[in-house]
Order: structure tokens, then sequence, then C-alpha cells
């Protein structure tokens, strides 16, 4: 007896915990697909952290603290066995965003330990909004911004990120959050490539680029294996790391050396060119982001954006690798995890994070098991910041630059571009506007006006519903559009077909199409509203109907209905309407034909006379 | 051969001044009825207008003012025969909620011409504003406000500017634009009541109230005809006006009545009455609002809110009216009608105005033929403030107040809030939450989250769509849910009904319902989406049906469509999911289900057997 017991409380531990479920389990099996993946995850990471910490606009170390404890935490809590999570360049790109909106106490600019606190603030904010939202079971509220908004969304936010790398990358001055600040902030002063840099940059871009297309195949002429070549690419970005780090080492004098060895800041070599920096080892301090020292009711808005825009990746992403092992992802479930990924960055010295594309699919190429495979990626993460910092300090920030651009091409998908274009002109609209607003306006502009216009284009679609007057096809229970079909019909009888549901956005205009019907039909006596497609009247489009039938009857017509759905007629049987109403509800719009038409009672009188009973040519 | 084109010219004048139109027709039959009609309305208005301005925070002339240049622009552009424009009591409102939230240069609260400026720019940006629209053609934008929004909101206001006219008719100290904040500016410091002005005010208020029910009847008794009978009764108030001012003036001794001659301030009487005080007679000045000197983009999320309320409200009552004697508005010629109006108020010294709805029912009433009886009131208005300025300085506030409260008794709609709760909880739900954030935290707050509420819960109510799986109806083409019906199913084969157009909101939901489906019934085979209530697929939707269309094909299940209309089918085959589709696009279902069904091919092969061919079973 006590067997269910224990399995009761066994799963409802489960059910908030998913760790709880698998680790009963693990196996010596699992433990070797996961040390594996979070081997070459953790190589592959190490870049990237910083990189992505620096085009958030922070300090790169904020990179390498926001890949331990948040994912040690969403090993804990998430549902996905491979999704990778840490930072990610668009997060990191609405997290520079939002901070570049904020001013200081004084009102200048903020200072880097401001910008680090309003960071901290920002992953702990939008962690809480995360998690109320999967507590109040709000993971359907994703579904909201539809597939041409978020398309649009990532190649603009591609196009911005990769445009934000052309500083780095050439010794340029580039700042800004859209296009339009960027080009200002060019074209401001006297600006000189620095080619050192650029040489180190495109070196790497060239070789990274190269290496993608190129290596595996290379390898595997080499007679190595395929799975092997494949990972083997995937430490390409880490041999430009150690690259250009010596190099940059080399370039630079005994002075420099002597005092980055002594922790001082130093973001430039002898050459001139930037440097990472001195980057602090170890682990970085746990404290609650301080609520009291800064405006943060000024984030709320950023700290939501970036929820959503979090959620919504890493959601779209966790599903596909999930699918592909019939695994199934429980979309209220992952808002908890991501949400306590998030404060746990937020109190360890992180930034806002989310799934990783290209370190979820490498972990799910390497075979990662299980969740844990993030907890090990964590540990990588964690020795590479206690031993490798000293060397870290030397990595030029152009080779990062290069690896950003590289990684964010796959955000940029002109394909999805052209095949919403030719689906539908509405969807296209929507997808150009967000993308035009996002590079023009900055990430949290784009995100709110796209959302905007794709709940707009859809009201607008149903404001001016489709409708149709049908007439019977001869010899048949059918009815079809008198435009396009050969159909019988009757002067003093209209059947109008809605194609959509009533609701306020709509009522009006179907009050002005029947009554346009009307002026044009003096000889109506009947108006059947075929509502086969109506799945809802709200109350807006009740008191339309009432109206409509008002005039209706003042003009001598009688107004009918046919073909009401059962949810739809539940809801009017609470109404005054079917009393009012002029005429009567039909079941069929057959029905009404019958009774109603002067073919309809004909019909019935000659199939009469051909004996067969009417009742038989209604059934 | 110039006729015709007089004729064309004649309407395009007509087109965007639709006094053109009639003007050409105008009788003295018609100059009377609009001369007796303006008479009536004149006396009416001029109360309702000096308090109209208090309610809105103004000095009393600039209701006044808003009644002359304003009412003439209209009978110029509207529609609308019988509409009287003029300050209305939640326009008022609106107004004084909109300047409350501003602050004047030194942060302080805004001095009185600063308030009156404000007001200014408020009208000829709303008026602005409206034109715009109008040119837009953006008229249909007003139906994306739900009946129960409106319903709600109109209640709400009706509460609160009734309890805001508490103060002047008791004579405490009350404000604020919320029930929250009025309960605390009385609550705040000792406050007593003011005997005379309470005796002036319930005094008032009996009068109009008993007037209202029983003059009427009174006057009839006495042989007076029902008409002219009507017609007295609408001019109760103004007895109220002069009787109340005498009595005031009765109650004041010679220094304040020296005082006032003199064109001093003077809001008291010797009795400690709140008076109008002195009205300046005569002509507004004619100036253009200062856009400089003022914060004047804060106004612009209030200006946008005056106009569209002031247009609803506006719309509502003229095409109400206009229906009774069978005549038609164009919604875009009343945008640009009430935007001009609008920006005449801001240019000679008046405040937002919309359509009346007790003027413009006296007007109707009493027989306004054409806009040119809003001239002639406007002319009416005129006279007045050049004579009875002097006199309308004595009148005591709180008769005022009576007056706002009698005639915002018909705003409060209780029975609206019951019917739309029995017919829709949703409904009722929008209703209450637009009826209790009006008064909990003011007009502007109110409509912004009742516009909110009512969209989201359209888009809640088609995020879940409705379906059904669907067998056959036995011996018949037709096929009903399984859970309602006895009908043939076919355990290889599942019809599912689509009850909704697939969009962003619901396209994940629709894979939720398919891929549960497929977990629950291993021995599926075909899978056919009934898509006759479908009026719309968008892109995101698409995409689902892609993804669904692949998930099936990878378990071995294929997937069908029946029932696809014209328009989606268009649109799909601009696609590639008909090429990708793992099974057929069937014209109707009984296709499909003959097609796919070990039952349609038995029957097939049974009907075949009696002799009656497979196509005419089909057909």
């Amino acid at each position: 007896m006590s067997e269910p017991v224990r399995e009761a409380k066994g799963a409802s531990l489960a059910r908030w915990l998913p760790l709880a479920g698998w680790l009963a389990h693990y196996d010596r099996h699992s433990l070797g697909r996961d040390l594996l993946a979070a081997v070459i995850v953790s190589v592959m990471l190490v870049p990237q952290a910083l990189a992505y910490a620096l085009l958030a606009g922070l300090p790169a170390q904020v990179g390498l603290y926001a890949s331990m404890l948040p994912l040690v935490l969403y090993a804990l809590f998430g549902t996905s066995s491979t999704l990778a999570v840490g930072p990610v360049a668009i997060i990191s790109l609405m997290t520079a965003s939002a901070i570049a909106g904020m001013s200081g106490t004084d009102g200048a600019a903020l200072s880097t330990p401001e910008m680090l606190a309003a960071a901290l603030l920002l992953a702990f904010l939008s962690g809480a909004m995360l998690i109320a939202m999967g507590l109040l079971r709000l993971g359907v509220l994703v579904n909201f911004i539809s597939h041409p908004v978020i398309s649009g969304f990532m190649t603009a936010s591609g196009i911005l990120i990769i445009a934000s790398q052309l500083g780095p990358i050439t010794g340029l001055s580039l700042s800004g959050g859209n296009l339009i600040a960027m080009g200002e902030s060019l074209s401001s002063g006297a600006q000189e490539l620095h080619w050192p840099t650029l040489a180190i940059g495109l070196g790497c871009l060239t070789w990274l680029i190269l290496a993608r297309r190129h290596l595996k195949h290379g390898l595997m002429a080499l007679r190595m294996s395929e799975s092997a070549a494949g990972m083997l690419c995937k430490t390409t970005p880490i041999i430009a790391v150690i690259v250009s780090s010596l190099l940059a080492w080399g370039l630079s004098g005994p002075l420099e050396q002597g005092q980055l060895v002594q922790g001082e800041q130093l973001e430039q070599g002898k050459s001139g060119m930037a440097l990472v920096g001195a980057v602090p080892g170890g682990l970085p301090d746990l404290s609650l982001p301080s609520l009291v020292s800064h405006d943060w009711s000024g984030l709320l808005i950023s700290a939501l954006l970036i929820s959503v825009v979090g959620f919504v990746e890493s959601l779209a992403l966790a599903q596909t690798l999930a699918a592909q092992r019939r695994q199934r992802i429980d979309p209220d479930k992952e808002l908890i995890a991501l949400g306590v990924s998030n404060m746990g960055a937020g109190v360890s010295g992180g930034m806002p994070i989310s799934g990783g594309l290209s370190r979820s699919v490498v972990n799910f190429d390497a075979g990662a098991a299980t969740p844990l495979a993030g907890a090990f990626t964590a540990i990588g993460i964690l020795l590479a910041s206690l031993w490798l910092t000293d060397w870290l300090a030397w990595l030029p920030r152009a080779t990062l630059a290069a690896i950003i651009i590289v990684a964010t091409t796959s955000l940029i998908d002109i394909a999805a571009i052209k095949r919403t274009f030719r689906y539908s002109k509405g969807d296209g609209a929507a997808l150009m506007i967000t993308l035009a607003i996002t590079l023009a306006q900055g990430v949290e502009s784009g995100i709110i006006v796209g959302i905007a216009v794709s709940l707009g284009l859809y009201l607008k679609r149903t404001s001016q519903p489709h409708s149709a007057l049908v007439g019977r096809v001869p010899g048949s229970e059918h009815f079809r559009n008198v435009e396009r079909h050969e159909v019988e019909t009757d002067p003093e009888l209209a059947i109008l077909r809605i194609d959509e549901s009533l609701y306020f956005a709509n009522a009006r205009y179907l009050e002005d199409t029947v009554l346009a019907l009307m002026a044009e039909r003096p000889s109506l006596k009947h108006l059947v509203l075929a509502c086969q497609a109506v799945n809802l009247i709200d109350a807006s489009a009740l008191e339309s109907l009432e109206v409509i039938n008002e005039r209706l009857s003042a003009a001598g017509v009688k107004l009918h209905l046919s073909e009401v759905k059962g949810p739809v007629m539940d809801r009017l049987k609470c109404s005054e309407l079917p009393a009012n109403l002029g005429g009567d509800i039909y079941l069929s719009t057959f029905d009404a034909w019958q009774a109603l038409s002067i073919h309809g009672s004909h019909c019935g009188q000659s199939c009469a006379r051909d004996g067969i009973s009417q009742t038989a040519a209604v059934g």
C-alpha cells in the first residue's frame, strides 16, 4: 500500500522539479554522453559568453557568471534534455538597449557598476516575471506573437547585431541601439580604421566562415569519421581565440604584460588594439540585486519584453529539438525553469539568459542525454574562469566580434521573408513593418509595434467579414454564392451567408451590408442570415442584430436565421432576440428555403406530385 | 453639355460641404422649423454650457464660447440634420481629467489662464485628429470599442459626474478625477455643509425631477397641447436659473452688487454661496492656441481619447436620430464635421465639444429641419452672452450642479448592465472592468483598459477554438459531433471539424489538439481537417499546418483537408502545403469519407450493388 503513495509523492515532486523524474534512471551511459556534450559546449560557450557580455555593454566576466548558476538551475527545473541556456545574442542586444535607456542618479549616462547593477536587476525582474507567468499558466500568451512578427524581429535583430560588431572589428567607434543611431555615431567626428584590429577581425571572420563551409569535408577527406569531424568543427572559434590572443600578447610590450599580471585594467595593447582586458578570476559574489538604489520601475517593460522574447525563442528551439526525439515540452514548466535560471543569473553577477540556438544544436548533436549536461557545462565554465582568465585578457575584441557575426547570420532568414510575402501580403506587411521598426527604432519598439501590427491585421481581416448572397444548387440541398454558381434565387427572399464570427469589430459592418442590401432590393420580403460559419455572436453583435431586425421590420422585411450552431444558439436563448425576431430560426438553410421561397413551396408540391414525400426531400 | 459639368461640380462640393447639398432646397417652412428649434435649444443650452465649463474646471464663459463658432461650423460640415453639438458632460469630465494631469511651468498646479490655454489646445488637437481620421476614412475604427465597454464607460462617467457635483450642491470641497480621489479630498480637513447652498441645490433638484416627471401631464391636464407642454417642460432648467439667481441677488448686500457691476471677480455672495461670478460679455477673441508655451505633447493621448469618445457618442446619437427620419449618416464626414467644430472651439476660446444627447433630442422633437437650426442656436447663445452676463453672474453654482445631475442620470443604464450579463459573462466582465476602472482610476484609464479588455476577450475566445470530432449521420452526406449524435465512425479515420479561423493566436492550440488526438488513437491512419468554418489561414497557422503535416507523416498518418473555402484555397495554392501534404484536399467531407473510410468504400460497393451509381450518391 505504500508504493502508490511513494509514486504519487514522486510524481508531485517531479511536477515542479523534472529532475526528480529522470535522475532515478540515470546510468553510466547517460553520464558519458552528458560529459562529452558538456566538454564540447563549454569550449564553444567560453568565447560566446564573453562576446555576448560585451555586446550587452557589460564587462566580459558577466557572460561567464551568467553561464554558471543559471545552467545548474535549468538542469533542475527544465523539461528539455538538450536546451543549452546562457547569454544569447538577441537577449544581449535587448539588455544593451534597456540599459542604454536608463540614466544614472545625476541624469548622466550610467557608470559601469551602475550598468552592471541594472543588468542584474533586469535578469532578476525578468526571471520573476517568467515564474509568475508559469505559475499563472500563461505559456499560451506567446501565441499572440505571430510567426511573421517573430521572423521579422529575428532578421532585424541579426542585422542590428552584425552592424553593431562592425565597430569592434574595424576599430571604428560605433554605438546605438538602431541603425540610425549607429550611422550617426559613425559619422560624428573623424574616424580612422585601425589596421591591426581589422586584420585580426577579418582574419578570424575568414577562418570561421571557411572552416564552417569546408573544414568538415576536409577532415573527412583525411579519413576522420564524420561525427568526430563535426565535433572538431565546433571548436574552430576556440582556435581563433587562442591564435589571436597569442598574436595580441606577442604584439604588446613587457610593460603591458606586467600591468595585466597585477590585475590592472588594460583594455588596449601597445598596438592600440582593443582587448577583453583583465577578467577577475574565480566565482561571482552571490547577492540580491538592490531594488532601492535604482529606478527599477523603468526596467519593468524591458524586463517583460526580454522575458517574452527569450521564452518564445527558447520554447520554439526546445520543441523543435524535442520533436526529433519524440519528447514533449511543457510550456508552463519551461517558463518556471527559465524564470528560476534568470533569477539565478540576477543573484550571481550574471545577465539575462535564454536558450541559445547554436549551442543547443551542438549539445543535441553531441548526444546530451539529460539536463545534467548543462550542469556539467557550468562546471566547465567555472574551471575556465578559475584558470584561463589571465589568458583571456589578451583576447582581441575583434575576434569576439567575428565570432558573434558568424553565429548571428543564422538569425537572418531571407527565404522566410519571401515565403511569407508569397503567401499573404498582409502577413508580409506585418513582417516588414516589424523588421523596419526594429532596424530604425531598436528592439523594444520593434517587438511592441510588431505585436500591435499583427493584432491589428487580424482585427482588420475580421472586421470586414466576407459574406455572400447564396442561392440553391438546383435539385440539391446545397446553397452556393450567386456570383460564382448557377443557382436558383427568389426576388422576395435573400439568403446571406456570413463567413465570420460576429463581434464588436464587425457588428456595424454587418448592419451596413444588410441595410445596403435592403435598399437595393425593394421587393424583398424575407432575409435569411445563414450562420454556419458564425462561431460567436458577442453582446455588440447581438445589439446589431436587434437593430437590423428592427429596421427590417419597419420596412416590412422579416429577418430569419438558419444553421445557427449549438453554442451560439444556447447564448442567443439568453437574449430577447429570438422573441423579437420578425421571422424564424431554421435548422438548415434548405428548411428556410422550403418555408419561404416560391420555389421551395413549388418544389414541395411538385415533389408531392412526383410521389416523393416532402419529408424525405428535407431529410 | 455644360449641365452635367455643373452638376458634377455641385456634387463634388457637396461631398465636402454637405450644406451645398440641401441649401438650394431651403424654404420658408424649413426656416420656421429651424428657428423654433433654435429658440428652445438656446434656452436649454445656456445653463448647460455654463455648467459643463465649470465641470471641466474652466471659467463659465468658456461654455458659451464653445457654443457659438463650433455650432456654425457643424452646420456647414455636418451630415446630421438634428445633432446639436456643444459642451457635453463626458467630454467636459475628460477635459477636466486631461488638464488635471498637467503641471505648470514651475511644476505646480496650473493657473486659470494656463488651464484655459490647455483646454483650447485640447480642443484644437482633438479637432485636428478627428479631421485626420476623417480624411484617412478611419470612421470604421470606432467599431473597435465594443458596446459593453461603451456601456460601462458611460455609466461610470455618469456616476463620476454626479459624484463630482455633490461638492457644489452641498458646499463641501470635493475634487478629483475618480471616486477614490474624491473620497480623499472630502475627508481631508474639517468640512461643513453650507446650508443656503444645500437649500438652493436640493430645491432645484426637486423642481427639476418633479417637473420632468409630472409637469407635462399637469400642463396637459390644464388643456395645453401635448407638443406645447413638451416644449415648455424643456424650459424648466431656465426657471430654476432665474429663480435661484434672484434669490442669490436678494441675499447679497449692495456692496457685492456694486463690485460685480464693475466687473470684479466675485465668486461668493455675502451669504458665502458659490456663484458663477462675473462673466465677460460679448464675443470671444479669435486666436490660434499657442503650441510653443505648452508641453502639448502631453495632451496628445488625452486629445485622442476625447476625439474617439466624442465621436463614438455623436455618431451613435446621430445615427439613431437619422434612422427615425430614414436619413443616413456618413461616419467619415461626421469625423470631419466634428473635427472642424472642435478646431473652431480651439480658436474661439472654447473647449472640446461633441454631440449632446438631451439637446439633440429636443432639437429633433422641436422639428429642426436642417443643420441651420444649429447656426441659429449659436446666434441665440451670442445674444445671451451679449445681454445676460450681468445676470448670469448671480447664478448659484448649486443650481448648475442640480441641472448637471438631472441631465446625467440618463447616462446611467443599469438595465443594459443586467442585459449584458445575462447574455454573456465575458461581455459582462468587460463591462464591469471598464466601469470599475473608470470609477477608481478616472475616465482615461477606464476607456483604455476597456478597449484592451474587449480586444483581449475576443482574442481569448478565438485562441482556443472549438473543434469537434465528427462522424457521418447514417445514410446521409452530413457529419455531426460524435459526442452529441449517433454517427458512423472509423477507427482508422478521424475527421476534425475546426470551428474557427486559423491564425497566430490559435495556431499552436491546433497543433496541441492534433498531437493529443494522434497520441490517443494509435490505430489512426487518416486525419481529415474539415474547414467549412475556417475563413482565414494566416502565415502562422500555415506554418502550424506544415508542422502538423510533418509530425503526422513521421507517425505514418496522412493529413487531409476538406471543404476548404475558395479564398482560403486560393491562398494555400501560393504555399508549399498542397504539394507537401501527406494526404489530399477534398471538396466535401463526404468525398473524403467515401475515399478514406472502410464504410465509405463499403457504401460505394453496396450502392453500386443496389443499382444506384456512386456518382449520384456523391452529387
